[in-house]
Parts: structure tokens; C-alpha cells; sequence
């Protein structure tokens, strides 16, 4: 059995993912283990500029179709540049965000289909999947409340428009790690941090 | 017999292309026709700025495939935002580049492969292709040796390099003309001016 060594954390914004992953990373360092974190666009200068193009506030005129296409090119260079490197000196990579962001976030989310992103994201990083995606699943009111209440503020009108969005893009992650159970893990992400941690933990530790 | 709306101008750069782009717009509007001239990224604000991504100079390590998707993502755009409303209201539109450019110059000049690129771009502009291109052929050496002469300079080793690039672009062009016949009209741009434009006229005024 060959060891694992390319990890991605997906779901949903509120989820505990990027806390988790630090956690891991820890762990996994005191384990003796040479690992790197990165997330997208991953500290490229080119990805983070494609970044930018992406998330500036005055482009309300996108097509969705081409944000897919630039979330893919930020993936290909962002890969290119730091994750295969990374693993072809055999360290560990895990990621938060990849692939499977956006097959649910651009193909169901926002009706693209996911045939469609899946073969521009194939065409960005081949076949190098990841080799195991922990999918943190939440009830998207869940998430959206913690998020709320980090920032102080009531649940409004935006947050529900948003709501039935991210419901979408839960049910297409499950159907992911439907489609693939080799790959994605499901965690159930409404306990508190340390058992969502342990959890965690347990099926990672076996795979590296 | 339904008239054509959507054509575009491909080939090298030295081919004339653009010039005789403009002067068939002027006889189509002296005709009294509604005609959009464009060219990518075609005065759309984010293609523009995913133009700027693509042509920085500090972008020596952009990937072969980031390229391509960039690409495709500022034609996404450009269609979207330009072409595709102009056709729906029946206007003629040519376009300075378009698909072939990315098939020929990233599918065969960067290696990528045809196919690969023509997902991508397939995802981009949906199955709206042309309804018709004409591809200013012309020997690379001529092409070289006239912008050269434009900017008053010797060919250099830069130059002669280039030419094995743009002697495959020239042949995947040819390639793509044989493929689609019925789409792609091939025109010797190694004559004059007037004779290349005279040439671009018979075919063109049958189909508008």
C-alpha cells in the first residue's frame, strides 16, 4: 500500500476546515512528518493575480462561466507552481479548497454542470486528483449562524437569498463522496472543533 | 439559405489581418450593413484585465495551461458581454482572432494538444463557433520579414527562433482548415494589400 500524500479539506464556509487543517499540520509535524499547507490561490503571484480578477467587487457583470475558467487557471498555476513540486519531493500536501470547490460551488451552485467544470479542471491539473478530500458536511444554517455570530450580526435578507445557494452546494459535495468513496471522506462538522479534529485525525493518520 | 453574422480573421501577425478587416467593414457599411468590428479581449472591462494577467512581462513562469485558460476565460467574457449580443440583434460581427488562434498558437504551438484546448473552449463560447473564418496564410518568413521591416530592425536570433513556432502554428492553421472545410476559407496573404482584401470581398459578400 502506498502512502498518501496529496490531502484536500472541502465544505462549506463556517465548517471548521482551516482551523482543523492547522491542527493536522501540527500534529503531523510532531510526528516527524515534512508537510506543507497551502490553500488556494496559494501564495503564486500569478494565481493571486487571478485572484483579484476574480473577487473584485466591481466585476458584478462576470459570466459564470468565465469565473470556472479563471478558478481554473488560478488551480493550474497554484499547482504547477507549489503543489506538484511539493509532492514529487515526497512531502505531504494538504489544501484547503480544490477540485471538488469548484465542481460544487460553479457546477451545481451555480448551475454550470459539473461535467463541464470537471473537464476544464482536468484540463488544468491532469490526472492528478487529490488523494483524499475530508469533506467537513454542515447544515448550511449552521454554518451561516457560527459565521454570523463571529461577526456580530443578525441573519439578513442576503443571508437567506444565500441560504437555498448553499444548500445546493452541500447536496452536490455529498453527491461527490457518493460518486467517489474511495477519495472523499464525510465528517460531520456540527460537533465542536476538537471531536471534528479527532475525527479528522483518525482517517488521516492511517493514510500517510 | 440563412446569411452568415459571425466571422472571424485569423493567421499570423504580418498576414494583413487587420487591415483588411477594417476595409471590409467600411465596403459592408458603405452597403448600408450594422456591423461590429471587435477583437479580443474586445473593450470588455475583465477581459482586459485578464489580458493584463496574461501579457505581464514578470510572468515568465506562467504555465502552458494557465495560459490557455486565461485565454479562454477573456473569450468567455468577450462573447458573452459583446459578440453574442450583437448577433442576437442580427448585426454582422468580425472579430480580429478568435477559437483557431487558441487551437493553433496554445493547442500545436505550446504542445498542449488540439483537443484539450478545444474543451476548454467549448465550455467558454458553448457550441457557437464562427460561421465562417478566413485564414490569411502566409510562409512565416514573410510575416517576420514584414513586421521587421516595420520596426526597422535586422532578424535576430529571437526571430529565427520563433520562426520553428510559428512555422507549426502555420501548419496546425492549415490542418484546422482542412478539418473544417466548410467553415474556413484559406486566402494567400503573401500578395498585395488590395488583391488580399480584393480575395476576403468575393468570399465574404456571398455570405452576408
Amino acid at each position: 500500500m502506498t502512502n498518501k500524500l496529496f490531502f484536500t479539506f472541502e465544505g462549506p464556509e463556517g465548517a471548521g476546515k482551516t482551523t482543523v487543517l492547522k491542527m493536522v499540520v501540527s500534529k503531523l509535524q510532531e510526528e516527524g512528518k515534512e508537510v506543507i499547507a497551502t490553500r488556494e490561490p496559494g501564495g503564486s503571484v500569478i494565481a493571486e493575480e487571478i485572484r483579484q480578477v476574480i473577487l473584485n467587487p466591481a466585476h458584478t457583470e462576470m459570466d459564470a462561466k468565465t469565473e470556472a475558467l479563471l478558478y481554473a487557471a488560478a488551480r493550474s498555476q497554484h499547482f504547477v507552481e507549489k503543489i506538484e513540486p511539493a509532492l514529487k519531493q515526497g512531502k505531504l500536501v494538504l489544501c484547503d479548497r480544490f477540485i471538488d470547490s469548484s465542481l460544487a460551488y460553479q457546477g451545481i451552485g451555480r448551475g454550470l454542470g459539473i461535467e463541464g467544470v470537471k473537464s476544464i479542471n482536468e484540463f488544468a491539473i491532469g490526472q492528478r486528483m487529490p488523494d483524499m478530500t475530508i469533506l467537513f458536511d454542515l447544515d448550511p444554517k449552521i454554518g451561516l449562524a457560527r459565521i454570523n455570530a463571529h461577526k456580530n450580526r443578525e441573519i439578513n435578507r442576503l443571508d437567506v437569498e444565500s441560504l437555498a445557494f448553499h444548500q445546493k452546494v452541500r447536496e452536490a459535495y455529498l453527491k461527490l463522496a457518493e460518486e467517489f468513496p474511495e477519495r472523499i471522506y464525510v465528517i460531520d462538522a456540527s460537533q465542536s472543533l476538537e471531536e471534528v479534529f479527532q475525527n479528522v485525525w483518525k482517517v488521516l493518520k492511517n493514510a500517510v
